[in-house]
């Protein structure tokens, strides 16, 4: 492809709106144009990474065995009724009156389509397992679209839906589902994990997120770089410590620590290590106040908290609840002669100390040397109610826990029999008795993983897409065609060759300065550039450089496009 | 891909909605389903040939240089209004208001939205022409769909908008259109004619349908198998009679002609020739009647006759208004004796007869051996009234003309300035003046073509795709695989073979009867088949056949592959 035909337009900034890099990026790079609220017209150049992601998606998919059907955008509300989603669905969804005054909507999602399809077509279990799988246009009317479209309203979607007759044959496609799903990240070249969604615990679950790693993601999540564990960190187990806890060899004392509201502001008073304090955290839950303790250098996870019975709709407590309770101002509280109405509630980490720091409920004083069972009671619960940390033990036993952020860009779950009991999908089995079907469904956010994408590999010059993504492989840049036949018949002919060779090639034949045409090639994140120069053609030599490296190379003019081919092969 | 794997679905009846005969064989080739009214999905089966339409306009597009780009489908209703064309569109246009109460549209086409992309990046001269096209989903919520994906609601399109900074551009890129167009219905092995969708002259007009030949065409369609002229029967001129009209060589004589209405009627009577008769019809325009003389085998075409002056809103005159006028009731009305208050328009193939058959205004009466400018006067104007026939001169002198039905599936468009003068679609020309753009807009339907290609070509059996549109280009049918460990071992080797050979296969794995097999491979009209049979491997033969052959030819297995490979080249 030739600049010159593509509708190139980079710009030098981006719209003042463009939070997120990847959305500023592809705004500059000319891969996307806005047309209005959360709604985007892929340019020539964003199509094309857009169509890779495809490309990848659609030949892991077919891998499976899953086959391809393409359901309509705009869908009855009938279905939608039946599954009980059009009520409780909410304004997301884009709902539409035909002219004959009839209800549709713009499908978000196509449960209830393929629902309908399967329970029309299949009717035996010798039918049974099928994936259909489509590459869609799907639209979901967000309340503030934003970030491009990593956040957009319309945006391309890879929806696909298993149905089993029972739950041993959805686990096995869900597994290849799975494995589809990190083959494919890893064949478009981007560093992801597998997250479980829900317990943590890998295998046997039902629902696994997959998260593109980049600093700039909305998730927060705790991996294990020794194995297969990853869950959002709001999900992941903080497991107790290891071994008993120490005797006890300090008395209790009290100190004055005036002002001193933190554990690290107390500890670093005391000159005592942060992880053998604890801190309170007063909270209500079914009518009555409850003191959750952690180590001073944890934070409270309220989701987990909120796991234990009798705490399902906790909130923090108020200072007027806190003041009545310890007859102290918070900042000071702690779990020693507290009154028998609070129960405790201790983290295991918490529960594991000995010789601690805690608030002395009293305004500016602490205590220190603290032990279960000698100067309070042993905490009634011992739980899990923090959020876990960089170096905690992983859950699976395999080593120790990261954190990183993450986009979601994929998202695998058993369905179980959620719509095919509401939408009687069923079929006869091998006894001839009625059956509703086990489904499962999988999604991959096909335009929000280009975004992904440039969010993990750009630098200041712009994108840098993984060869996988990129556009064109390779861009020539010839300096003074306008004024150096040799140099535009080189470039041509270069053009031609590689071309020829299989390669996906772009001529910048624009006549631009150098500078322009460099930073708009760095801009657009070709992974390979080689200059076509009167100066190297002198030495029968062509500039050849990486997107990542900061030096160009000088390769014999006859010896490119092999030395092109063999660098292209190495990253495939 | 295995039979099994597929989501084959094929039906023994068609559900009764369905009219059309492509409508009844994609319902029982299982190509689609309907989800609701105009809405359909597209099974596997059905989507391979989708994917074929589609790969084939993407290569033709892209060989114009044409660049491809996707727009979202919802569309906002500001650009609609600039245009004028929310408010003319009518109720095909499928309105929807988002969460925030903001108007949108689900887009029948792309005009607004790829003009409002142009005018915010082209700003020279230097960036045209360029041409955008796209291949994506659009909604015209039809008042009455049906033909299934015929006239839907819901469907493919591939749009294409050329910009140009002048008409001679335009031109340029519309011819280029032209061919591609026509390059894409050749290859895609369907019988069609590009048809002039005004005046029916080629070259030089703004707009050509092409055209689907089938019977059961909407469209009536005058070709000239000499040359490329094609034109709607409605718009295709109707040359003069060439030579000058005969002398007068009979005299005019009044003949009773009791309850004869018709000239068929008459003339059988008089044993005349029909093309020596006049009919007359009666219409009123303008506040005044109107006598119309055609030959009395034509028929009245009455758009070319509202295309006279002061005919522009003509109906057909009233039985009372013919009486008035005449003396006498339809069925004997004719020019001779006519008064001067109602004018005479005669068709050029009329007034060219000599020694004709006409009405004699008076009940049960015809006069013959009429003369113009004898019996009666010259008629005031001669004009082209009428439709074209069957072995008409072609207009551009090349032939006769030919009549036949087609289905439009495609349309390309001289816009000119239509858009561009609305919404400002400007660019600075090489004097640094400001100009609109003209434009060009290139339309495919893509999903109809489906449909269109099954109207052409099927039997009593089924569809019978082109090689090209085949979702699999031979079927393999086993009998008796699961009885015979050969029959199923040389099927799978075959399907393993010519998998590798790079043909589209599709192995009946089913284990059904051969019956079964044989009536769904032709139903759904793969282009060859293979019968892999015991009787056959006996003397190391199987069954080759064509799917429009009645007898199968024997190939020894080990030419089997290569047999079928030349057959598909042949065809290529």
């Amino acid at each position: 492809m030739r600049v010159s035909r593509l509708f190139l337009s980079t710009l030098k900034e981006a719209p003042a709106e463009a939070e997120l890099v990847s959305h500023r990026l592809m705004l500059r790079a000319g891969l996307i144009r806005r047309l209005a609220s959360g709604l985007y017209t892929w340019l020539p150049l964003g199509l094309r990474v857009v169509r890779k992601v495809e490309a990848v998606v659609r030949r892991e998919m077919n891998a499976t065995g899953a086959v391809e059907v393409l359901m309509p955008a705009i869908q009855p509300a009938e279905l939608w009724q039946e599954s009980g989603r059009w009520d409780h669905y909410g304004p997301d969804l884009l709902r539409v009156k035909d002219r004959h005054d009839r209800d549709f909507c713009v499908g978000p999602t196509h449960e209830e389509v393929i629902g309908d399809l399967v329970r029309r077509e299949v009717k035996s279990y010798r039918q049974l397992p099928v994936t259909l799988y489509q590459i869609q246009t799907k639209f979901r009317d967000e309340i503030r679209p934003r970030f491009g479209v990593m956040r957009a309203r319309e945006f391309l979607m890879k929806d696909a839906y298993s149905f089993h007759a029972d739950k041993a044959g959805l686990d096995v496609t869900y597994q290849a589902m799975y494995e589809a799903y990190s083959r494919i990240f890893a064949s478009l070249g981007l560093r992801f994990r597998a997250v479980a969604a829900d317990t943590g615990a890998i295998g046997g679950t039902g629902s696994h997120e997959f998260h593109v790693l980049a600093d700039s993601g909305e998730d927060a999540i705790a991996y294990c770089p020794q194995s297969a564990f990853a869950a959002n960190v709001e999900l992941a187990e903080a497991l107790a410590p290891s071994g008993r806890r120490p005797d006890a060899s300090e008395t209790m004392r009290k100190v004055e620590t005036p002002g001193k509201k933190t554990c690290e502001a107390v500890c670093e008073q005391l000159g005592c290590d942060i992880r053998k304090s604890i801190k309170a955290v007063m909270v209500h839950a079914s009518g009555k106040l409850h003191m959750l303790l952690l180590r001073g250098d944890h934070s409270l996870n309220e989701i987990k908290a909120a796991k234990l019975p009798g705490m399902e709709r906790l909130r923090l407590a108020s200072a007027e609840e806190i003041k009545e309770a310890t007859g102290c101002a918070p900042g000071f509280i702690g779990p020693v002669g507290l009154s028998s109405a609070v129960s405790i509630i201790a983290d295991r980490s918490a529960a594991a100390l000995a010789d601690f720091v805690c608030g002395a409920n009293e305004a500016d004083y602490h205590l220190a040397g603290v032990n279960f069972g000698r100067d309070l009671p042993e905490p009634a619960i011992v739980a899990d109610i923090r959020n876990v940390v960089s170096g905690d033990p992983s859950p699976d036993g395999a080593g120790t826990l990261e954190l990183c952020r993450g986009i979601e860009v994929g998202h695998i779950f058993q369905l179980r029999k959620k719509y095919s009991d509401a939408m009687n999908i069923a079929f006869l089995d091998e006894g001839g008795k009625l059956q509703t079907v086990e489904m499962g469904c999988y999604g991959i956010g096909v335009t929000r993983i280009v975004a992904a994408a440039i969010e993990q590999n750009h630098d200041a010059r712009g994108i840098i897409f993984p060869a996988a993504l990129a556009p064109f492989q390779v861009a020539i840049v010839p300096i003074g065609a306008n004024k150096s036949d040799e140099v535009r018949s080189v470039a041509e002919q270069l053009y031609q060759d590689l071309n020829d060779a299989g390669v996906e090639v772009l001529l910048d034949d624009r006549d631009e300065r150098p500078g322009v045409m460099f930073a708009d090639m760095d801009l657009i994140g070709i992974p390979y550039r080689i200059v076509v120069g009167e100066r190297g053609l002198k030495n029968g030599e062509l500039e050849f450089k990486q997107r990542r490296e900061e030096k160009a190379a000088n390769v014999r003019l006859e010896q490119i496009v092999e030395h092109v081919c063999s660098r292209l092969q190495a990253e495939a």
